[in-house]
């Protein structure tokens, strides 16, 4: 059961550019089959190559949700999209926003979808009562990625490792952690708008029992040296109670996402602390590999700097988005 | 200047025992200076030794504010209070509880507070829009207290430094971060409510720039060592940029509150996580002493196992409650 209910068309409304339109390209990209068509207005300059559609057309090819997969200067929702918003809601469609400004913030947007039943999404705020943590092992195996910093590739990593399970007919899902991944898969949990008593809690209930040969592949937020947000990554590494970790790292940072005065650790103090970490929860948690975000290297200079995190660090190292997950997943499949 | 004005009326209520009590003890024995009476219902049990005044007298004597000092079964707001209450309210005086059910629940309450132009406190809930932590480091000095796990004194560690503190002549201030403490206080961050993207920026908020020779003593949550609210604590570590740590323990507890799979983890292990967490945020930060709740011991064994860790640990060792904070603070002054 997703809580949005898909498919989707993907609403790109005025985007000035391709970047805009970086949600609903995730969601093309990592669930095409969500992705029937795109709903392009007047002036839009993203195009994800999709059929554009009319909200009828949409309807008629089986579209249960508009989702706005563009982001606008500030995250509003722009007056220029409502008369649109209020039409899909009034052919049938619900909504799903992960902008700041609320759907259910907007007076008219509400209006309609009480009259019409349909429901409205905004996947920043929390839509369960989540528990507080239990501890308590549960079955199955979890994986979570964690970072030297934010921003470093940790959604991408997991997706990436997920496809090639999936495409190898292992038994495994990704567990979105915050919005772009909670959109691009219909269901999870938007951590960073928790209330600290129920952070972990909240990602035990994210991932439950399972097949004992299933892998919850977990989103990692924040990082355990940030001090902005290492609360949410403790209480993921508690609440996740993870058998397996991939170090996730982005080589050209100067210092730490937002913080100018700090510097980022090394790989080796990440490993040593989030394992440290990780083993109160599940003592049999081990690290099995690194997943480098080598987007600003040119290709021989990635290619080489994987290969002396591999030989300094011990572990199965790649860019997953870059050159394929195959070395991550032959780790976790050796467990 | 405080959240909630002072000084208090303690309203007892029905309490039902001494115990049922506890909150207005806290402030009668932490804020002397705000405890100027207590207000007792048909078939109290408790008695704080205060004078019992009724709501004129309290007001003649200068009281701003009923706290409910008494926690009843289930933490609700009695029907049996609400006469009470609502004559507080209409002789002028703010309302301020930590129960689990809000006051602004209240529609009676809500709507006799907006008649008379009164607050009501509910310190379970933040009144305040909390900063994302900036990491920048802060003027002045402070303390945090670190538990092996929930509830081992680590309220009662600051508070105990605060006062030998002060009757020393030093420079200090006792933070809150939980409702006890806020209402002991008039002032503080019910962290456990925040939420997640804020908690390390409601304790910069809580702890902000000061003289050079000020000392903060910043209340602990949780435990790194608990599953269920490590988050919680990571992000008061990260926020609260401690120049000194005092380790709090209780020898007598068979597992982590709570988590009955979970052992406790030993000092050691905890000095070394929190000290290299914190160091991330103030490599300068050092572990000045141990705090051992021995309250479950009789005085030869809580001596003796004091001395004990004082030896094994190497570090100014006491139980402040019992047999006063000189060592502790001796230690902090010595920084």
């Amino acid at each position: 059961m997703s809580l949005i209910e898909t498919p989707y068309l993907l609403f790109l409304g005025d985007a000035p550019d391709q970047l805009a339109a970086k949600v609903a390209q995730g969601i093309k990209d990592w669930r095409p089959e969500f992705a029937v068509g795109q709903f392009r207005m007047e002036g839009c300059k993203a195009d994800l190559g999709l059929p554009d559609m009319t909200l009828e057309e949409a309807k008629a090819a089986g579209c249960k949700t508009l989702v706005i997969g563009v982001a606008n200067r500030g995250g509003v929702i722009s007056q220029a999209w409502k008369k649109e918003l209020v039409a899909a809601l009034e052919e049938g469609f619900d909504l799903a926003s992960g902008l700041h400004n609320l759907l259910r913030g907007e007076p008219d947007l509400v209006a309609v979808a009480e009259a019409c039943g349909r429901s409205l999404h905004d996947v920043r705020v929390p839509e369960v009562d989540y528990p507080i943590a239990n501890g308590v092992k549960r079955s199955g195996k979890r994986l979570l990625a964690v970072g030297t910093d934010c921003s470093v590739g940790k959604m991408y990593t997991a997706l990436c490792m997920e496809r090639e399970m999936r495409e190898r007919g292992m038994n495994a899902d990704f567990r979105a952690t915050g919005q772009t991944g909670i959109l691009i898969t219909g269901d999870g949990v938007p951590l960073d708008a928790v209330v600290a008593d129920f952070m972990a809690g909240s990602i035990e209930w994210l991932t439950p029992d399972n097949d004992a040969d299933h892998w919850d592949l977990i989103e990692g937020q924040g990082s355990l040296f940030h001090v902005s947000y290492s609360g949410v990554t403790m209480a993921l590494i508690h609440g996740g109670q993870p058998d397996a970790l991939v170090l996730c790292h982005e080589p050209t940072r100067a210092h730490m996402r937002g913080l100018p005065g700090y510097s980022l650790p090394g790989l080796d103090a990440l490993r040593d602390l989030a394992l440290q970490i990780a083993k109160v929860g599940n003592p049999a948690c081990q690290v099995v590999g690194i997943s480098i975000n080598t987007q600003n290297m040119p290709e021989a200079e990635a290619r080489a700097y994987i290969a002396k995190v591999e030989a300094e660090m011990g572990l199965p190292t790649t860019d997953p988005f870059r050159f394929g997950a195959a070395k991550l997943v032959d780790a976790l499949a050796a467990i």
